[in-house]
């Protein structure tokens, strides 16, 4: 980041970088005291690119409160406490960017800004985490096990050594959201139904293909006369879908206006060079003074209701559990037709009981 | 346009609304005099959408040297008179904004301008025709040939009577004209090597699909050590990319930036909503002062040299003309190897003097 500031913009300069106490600085711009770079007035904007709850929720509403805009790629503490950091910049005049929490370089969440400005978001959904779509790229190019694409994954920095956050779908879950809260304008509630790819399997994925399909991790979200639902769910979706060639660690990530109709952005959702590139863009646009206010705080009496029946789709559920009496989808699959992603869910937790390997998504409609 | 501004943002409102000479005015803003609304210092904003080349060109200039700004759709004037409009506008203070010249709804240049604040384009590619690629997705779909899909399509209103400007390639080329002294900040040739779909058949696409591809017409362009060079042709893309499965009508386009890499913009790239919706934008990005100038026209001492050898390709030709002696590829298709874009053209050319039916595609690397 300090990189591109240096070499590609003259509107923004690095000023200070904080780092832990005891460390040794090797640039005369670091320091270990937080409280200089708050109360030094020609900073006017404090980065946040530290990760975790603590100290980063603390950092960033201290420097809010000092007047200070702030830019952040941390998607953990920003699903957490939106509401907060927007009540706080408010009150003392100073905003929050968030570019850099989903999809890494792609203009996502300015891009649902823009939209907004003269459209209803009315849907979104998005392939958001690069390491489940490198891991299922990976299975089906070199037909090999999960497991084995996944320690290649941490291999090479790809994936983290406890691969929870991103194959149980949890890292999508805050990007999902996000994304919810600037489409919407709402307060998302964390009761989202959250499956991952932990337990896919080559053999599903052979299957899923003879029907046409493949497999991929979305977040979605639906908005519709004062409710909207959202879930993070694997998709079986059908193979002539841009979705479906969403190759490597790469992102995708579409809105559905009602004017516009479906507006979709795709590229790098990870990496140092693109994520380092949104943080920039949001710094030149408080610069440019051109962002939008977040107004959901404000907005209690028209909160949006969540309603998980928005949400409603055709599931396949592979497993040896007792819970099924649908159509066979394939020896051991089935389909269990029209249910909200919520029973889905629910469904799913009751056959891993009994089967630990089971493994269900929902089928993607065929355009 | 007017429902949109109207219903969706009180930034801005429709004043006037120029009709033509003796049109019996149905609404209190129609006016038939244009020197009416250059006298109106209230109206900031002219938005252009009568088309072609005069008398907008006129009214455009006028204008923006009555001080105010322009936004229009009409890809033809914008790539005809680009840099006289800017040199106009930045002599009179305004600003011309042109979103809706490329990819209909899709944010493509104000993605390019946003992108290029912090990050070098070196190259971009793009679908920007829609009625070319609803005749190849309905020939593949319905397996019908050609002709019977262009007289659907003209049916339909999605083709106009004289199907020349999308068919080979015309409305492309203005396209990227636009998009690459966008994304280079070039005054670009218009000595663009274009051919376009006209004599694409349903045999050829079933040969490209024995070879894993699609026939798809492109618009694109690099940049390299300060030269340039931009193309409009069919190329026969992998199955496993993205654009490949782009459906119906709709447009996707790609730039490619040295911090932030691929970058890609995908949905409906005409129609009534979607083109308004650009219009609109772009009457806020004014109205917000959210704009770059186009600065290419001051940088004649450091202007771009068109090259064409940075566009280089394998190709395949499919005709029955004695012009080939490169590998054969199908019966009566030929491969020629490592050629550039106008090479290409030039030898599509002295095939069709022999064989009017000839075909030629370029093929897209696989991934």
């Amino acid at each position: 980041m300090a990189r591109i500031l240096d070499e590609c913009t003259d509107e923004a300069k690095l000023a200070r970088i904080l780092m832990r106490p005891g460390f040794n600085p090797k640039d005369r711009r670091m320091t270990d005291s937080f409280e200089s770079i708050l109360d030094d007035h020609s900073i006017e904007v404090v980065v946040e690119c530290m990760g975790g709850l603590e100290p980063a929720h603390e950092y960033i509403v201290r420097a809010l409160m000092s007047g200070k805009h702030v830019v952040t790629s941390n998607k953990a503490v920003v699903s957490t406490y939106f509401s907060e950091f927007v009540s706080v910049g408010e009150k003392y005049g100073g905003t929050l960017r968030i570019e850099a929490c989903v999809g890494g370089g792609i203009p996502w969440i300015a891009g649902i800004e823009k939209a907004k400005r003269i459209d209803a978001i009315i849907g979104f959904s998005g392939i958001l985490n690069g390491t489940t779509n490198y891991i299922v790229y990976s299975m089906l190019k070199d037909g090999t096990d999960f497991a084995e694409v996944l320690g290649k994954a941490q291999e090479l920095g790809y994936a983290e050594r406890d691969p929870s956050a991103d194959i149980d779908g949890l890292d999508v879950r805050a990007k999902t959201m996000i994304s919810a809260t600037v489409a919407f304008d709402v307060r998302c509630t964390d009761l989202v139904p959250t499956s991952g790819i932990r337990n896919l399997t080559r053999r599903d994925l052979a299957f899923f293909g003879n029907h046409g399909r493949t497999v991929k991790l979305f977040g979605h979200g639906v908005c519709k006369d004062g409710r909207y639902a959202v879930a993070v769910e694997p998709v079986a979706i059908p193979m002539e879908t841009l979705e479906a060639h969403v190759p490597l660690n790469f992102n995708i990530a579409t809105l559905t206006g009602k004017t516009i109709g479906e507006l979709t952005f795709y590229g790098q959702g990870a990496g140092g060079d693109p994520t380092a590139n949104a943080v920039v863009q949001d710094i030149l646009d408080i610069a440019h003074k051109n962002f939008p206010t977040y107004s959901f705080v404000h907005k209690d009496s028209q909160a949006l209701i969540y309603e998980p029946e928005l949400l409603r789709s055709s599931y396949v559920i592979r497993t040896e559990a007792p819970v099924c009496d649908g159509r066979v989808y394939e020896p051991g699959a089935y389909i269990v037709r029209d249910i909200t992603a919520l029973q889905a869910r629910e469904l799913l937790d009751e056959a891993l009981k009994s089967d630990p390997t089971s493994f269900m998504a929902a089928l993607g409609e065929r355009k």
